[in-house]
């Protein structure tokens, strides 16, 4: 087995609220702020910080607006961010894979 | 969606080098120290580190005798870190479904 068959998973994504965030993503054009919450089951706050993250390394776009006098932040996927999780997902599977298959 | 269909990632598991050791370990009866070093493509300082969590969670067994003169460690999964691995990819694999089911 060759070492450079791990490839290093991307930190953008291993985490537990972020590879959450993308999955739902993954599937709809866009989502409300308050459906991802509510959805994951995290605080405003946390949610903030993960969102910035995604958002800083190009993988979501955020776009703050409102509904009525309500702020309505909306995100969703964005094509560096498609390519990325793509290559996370594989990156996972070679994990499993190479360790059974050795 | 229900919050609680994105169950906790094993915060044990869900790190680079443990889920490679893992993963490792889940097909092989024993690996030694030396052979998991460089089949992850890790330092000594670094798998010690993770080795050790791995242990202390009861996830796996490491024993430490001779081979001639040198030092030799040699790991093996056990049953807790069998059934914590398998549980961890469960929970994973319905982070990816469940994203891409709503």
């Amino acid at each position: 087995m060759n070492p450079e068959e791990f490839s290093p998973l991307d930190p953008v994504i291993h985490s537990q609220i972020r590879l959450a965030v993308l999955s739902i993503l993954l599937s709809v054009e866009k989502a409300e702020f308050n459906y991802l919450k509510e959805a994951i089951g995290t605080t405003d706050g946390n949610l903030s910080v993960h969102l910035s993250k995604l958002e800083q390394a190009g993988y979501i776009s955020v776009k703050k607006s409102f509904k009525g006098k309500k702020p309505l932040t909306t995100c969703s996927l964005i094509e560096k961010g498609r390519t990325a999780f793509s290559r996370y997902l594989k990156a996972l599977e070679d994990y499993i894979h190479l360790g059974s298959s050795i």
